[in-house]
């Protein structure tokens, strides 16, 4: 049996890997365009900021380590260009001779991942001008800061990935503005009236959070970024820029091949990752997934999600179960997000309001604040907690969650919470969480929140 | 309708207020014989300690502060000594003044609380020997080792209390010796092989733990403790002795009263803590509770459990409602403890594997070391996780979590996958834990614990 896995940056190398311990016996081919396979993408902010210990190059493994450890035969400058599935067929390119040839195999797993949304600006081309998904960018981009006479980097988009690039022009002594609609960061994940603590640490951090669009990228005569022009008629000096507005998936092949994709984009599957087409399954990035709460399918490209996708994908693509017989199945996901930046953590589960309403539900916030230790302990901070239940039953839809410490664990309580159903009374009378005068409170913040939502239910 | 609730320090007052709060009409009166009601007794080693900020002294409310906040009658320095539950009446003294009066109640809530064990062994009425349960025992702790010339203390006992009281020892720049009899702290809660870090941390601060049992202490002329005396013969200088080998309920009143205890010498209530008498509800350190993973009654007297069945016992109390007509229940305790000690957190939630034998499960252990971050990401340190589960059906029964972050936090998660029945495979592929490099590895340490228990499984 010969399995080829297109795409090598993450969940590809995951799912070659677990082909290959599923069917030994089998031949398991792994192309991946670009020169590196299995890259660190989450720390590439603190690999620009220089922050890592032993100065590692947020390569997790070579092509040459991944073919001998794994058993698996890497093509690392090698790009996929055509997929006939129902022939068993492929053509790669060769892409540092131009050259193409032909393969057979009898299954395919697609894991050609997302690429950094673009701005779709004049002037985007320019040097200078940076998106953080590739090793590549992120050396590019650390270059650029080491040898161009940089002094202020606009960064556009605060999400997460926006905001760890401001902390990490922070930690390089440059000045730095995220340019947001909305005007502040993860003002996707957090309601504004929970990013307190977070948008004083930014600010006391000296980066500016505009609400603006950048229209347009201005270059001087070396064709070097000089400022950003945004839709307010704003002009804003910066020797770098930073793009960090989102990524989509890589589905030029996939589509071409006959794939079908569902409504967010990504490609559509089954639980067992397969796609419409009998011998090709796709995992990582570039799916669209269930979410466990509700079944809705989201497009969630986290690490976290490509490996377990990838995981499944491999395990069925070996078995070739179908659909009805049985096989790994990918459940879904809860989606959360953490960060820490400027001294907070800040942690988002489930949903949002805004997402639970879109998804049907009748959503009560509340939120609270309490301290992160015993309030008298040395050491204690103030802990923000804003939890978001369903009316009708209770049931935990989601909660966001900021503080200077014990924040991000605490989402991962909200996870397994919301992943089983739990509701506000659950949490509030029924849920043993720790307590100890150094590590958290009397009762719970994530308690105290669900004894603020039972009154409201009330 | 008149309600009297028996026990003042903790959850007692929780029962009087939400009695008051249920039924405004009633009329609440509190008994506690010491002079003090609502003390924090978690935070007694901090206090002596002095590590405290604001100087506090662990009073949450003052007699006259939970009267006029919540409405209730508080009587301190009044021992109820006779309870008739059929003729509604208990006999009170005001031991000051060693005058007895008798009361009339409709309902009664019982919250008489835990005492500290002794040891049983000559000389433990000596000068410098201390338990540390209640606000006097903390004191005068503390003044001890403030006024008199202690530069050795002995703990017996190396349970989370025993712990702490070392540490404090350490904290006041004494030397202190814990005995226990398995020659190691925390062993109760933590399996040896997942101790080290602690283990070699509280080496590390000095502090000797010796597999030793006190068979007598020793006094001076003037009564002061010398020395302890241990079964192997040998003879441990000391100027304190502090004694935390657990509590035992005081259930002498009830008893009297006709109450019925439970095989743990806890009282026996049902799920609406109604003890065998109809007019008379339980709670707090005196109560046995059911565990909810296997139903098993257990006596768990922590501060969280009180509050929790106090509140369900005075809402029931109040109502009134019988077995069978409804009413609040109690469902039972997830057992989780968390200690920070030394610089290391520990914490276990749900079974050992010598608990799961005991109820019955065939419990497989598995054991991972992995980081508390990304490896490469500055502070990142190792973490030690023991999961054990059911071998039948790979359900999670109980996990022990050591490292110098991020690890009591991670119990929480733990309880809330015990409490839902979550097996090994739900935690390694269907829970979305957070993943953030200054947070959390790619892989969180839990998923890589239950991941390492499917292999086992399989």
């Amino acid at each position: 049996m010969r399995i080829a896995v297109i795409g090598g940056l993450a969940a590809g190398p995951a799912a070659a890997a677990e082909a290959k311990r599923e069917a030994p016996e089998a031949e398991v081919v792994l192309y991946e365009a670009s020169p590196h396979v299995s890259v660190g993408a989450c720390e590439m902010p603190y690999f620009v900021a220089d922050r890592l210990d032993g100065k590692p190059d947020l390569i997790v493994l070579t092509p040459e380590e991944l073919a001998r450890s794994r058993g698996i035969d890497v093509f690392v400058r090698h790009r996929v260009t055509h997929l006939d599935a129902r022939a068993g067929r492929l053509t790669v390119e060769a892409t540092a001779y131009n050259a193409t040839r032909e393969e057979r195999f009898d299954r395919f797993i697609l894991a050609t991942g997302a690429r950094a949304r673009s701005l779709g600006v004049p002037g985007e081309s320019a040097s200078g001008v940076f998106t953080l998904r590739s090793l590549l960018d992120a050396r590019g981009l650390k270059r650029w800061l080491e040898t161009e006479p940089v002094r202020h980097v606009v960064v556009v988009g605060g999400g997460y990935v926006g905001l760890e690039v401001a902390e990490a022009m922070r930690d390089r002594g440059l000045r730095a503005t995220i340019l947001d609609p909305k005007g502040r960061v993860l003002a996707k994940s957090l309601a504004p009236e929970v990013a307190g603590q977070l948008d004083r640490a930014v600010h006391a951090s000296g980066v500016a959070v505009r609400a603006e669009k950048p229209t347009e990228i201005l270059t001087g005569n070396d064709g070097r970024v000089e400022a950003v022009r945004t839709d307010r008629g704003e002009i804003i000096g910066c020797q770098a820029v930073v793009v960090a507005v989102g990524v989509e998936p890589r589905t030029e092949l996939a589509e071409a091949a006959g794939v079908t994709l569902g409504k967010t984009g990504a490609i559509a599957v089954d639980e067992h990752m397969r796609t419409n087409l009998r011998n090709v399954w796709a995992c990582g990035d570039v799916v669209e997934v269930p979410r466990i709460i509700d079944g809705a399918k989201i497009h969630w490209p986290l690490a976290p999600t490509g490996r377990r996708t990838a995981r499944v994908a491999a395990r069925n693509a070996v078995s070739a179960r179908t659909r009805t017989s049985g096989g790994d199945v990918f459940r879904g996901v809860t989606p959360s997000v953490a960060v820490k930046a400027f001294g907070i953590e800040a942690a988002a589960a489930g949903f949002s309001e805004e997402q639970a309403q879109e998804a049907g539900f009748e959503p009560l916030a509340v939120q609270i604040r309490h301290t992160t230790r015993t309030k008298v302990f040395p050491g204690s901070k103030p802990i923000d907690v804003r939890l978001i239940v369903d009316r009708a039953r209770g049931r935990i839809l989601g909660g966001q969650i900021v503080a200077a410490e014990y924040a991000a664990q605490r989402a991962n309580v909200l996870v397994a919470l919301i992943r089983y159903g739990a509701t506000a009374r659950d949490l509030a009378e029924d849920v043993d969480l720790i307590y100890n005068p150094p590590l958290a409170p009397a009762v719970d913040p994530l308690k105290i929140a669900a004894s603020a939502a039972l009154g409201k239910l009330a």
